[in-house]
């Protein structure tokens, strides 16, 4: 039935949901009341309407500014760098974290001719020149990649003076911090490396 | 961010799919281009809009009847009898059966306050009166309520001169028809076995 092969075929397409576990989604939806999936819809739509980049650091935001950047009880001074927004959305729920946040949007992986002219690099270092940052925190992810990013920030911003740390080891290589638990992510917060 | 949180409260509804992976795709969403997420809203709304039970066998339709009992080659004298139309989602992708299908929508559960009235059972009894029918395949779940369900519509079919079967032994006890392999299931339905 092409109407709900089409919904099985957008399912399938997410990130870690094969073709059965689309089905079981799909089969399980279209047994539901038509209000759950107008609002599924809705949320979708929504999302897609609402959401944007904040102009700032990059995090998903609703406006110009993401709720944190316009928090005035963020410490704007400490600026976490971090690849993706799903990275944000960790580091606030382990709650350790009260300073602001640079989301880079991926991270250099020259294999896939991601080079850092794709990143949020220059809005980066513009902040750091515009003065008021006292450190920036090293959170790209514990791969090859996310190492090789870190490095490339650091040597960025080896000029500036400001302190640049990086978020303690303990992250398990080969992890990604949108999957480390909250325990973890506070400890490797408050243990973080100062580069030098 | 409140748009972000009403998809992931709607992902985290979905059957095997928690808080965590329904962040994960929400987050993968939110970075995908609009399209795609309209495109994914409007095959929800659609499968709302126009997926309906069949007035004949209760499965999946679009129109009046399903794909299934439209089709003049399939054999309406043979009648299997399933759970959900997920079963039959199944039962077709492993390829062996051409006869028609009756979804009761549900099992039998006392302990969950679902009895007979629940089920499409009435409408089995009259297609089987109608004629035609010459044989009843019992194809619930390998489960306790659906041997249940299998034995109370074996009773309920007994004054009728047609022959009930049930799909062979050999399906994994506990196990849930939607997620057998093909293999399994087109064995389970050629041994077939006749009660008596």
């Amino acid at each position: 039935m092409s109407t709900l092969d089409d919904l099985v075929t957008e399912f399938a397409r997410l990130p870690g949901v094969g073709r059965k576990t689309a089905q079981r989604l799909a089969h399980h939806l279209v047994q539901q009341p038509g209000e759950r999936l107008a609002r599924l819809a809705q949320a979708l739509v929504q999302v897609a309407e609402r959401v944007r980049p904040c102009t700032v650091c990059g995090n998903l935001a609703e406006a110009d500014r993401c709720p944190i950047c316009l928090d005035p009880r963020r410490d704007a001074g400490l600026v976490c760098v971090v690849e993706e927004p799903a990275a944000v959305a960790s580091l606030e729920r382990a709650g350790e974290f009260r300073g602001t946040y640079h989301v880079l949007g991926g991270r250099l992986d020259p294999l896939s001719g991601v080079g850092p002219e794709a990143l949020r690099l220059e809005q980066l270092v513009a902040r750091v020149r515009a003065g008021g940052v006292r450190e920036v925190i090293l959170a790209t992810n514990p791969s090859m990649e996310g190492e090789v990013t870190a490095t490339y920030v650091q040597q960025l911003l080896a000029g500036q003076d400001i302190r640049v740390s990086r978020l303690a080891r303990g992250l398990p290589m080969g992890g990604d911090l949108e999957y480390v638990d909250g325990v973890t992510l506070a400890h490797a917060l408050s243990a973080r490396q100062e580069l030098r």
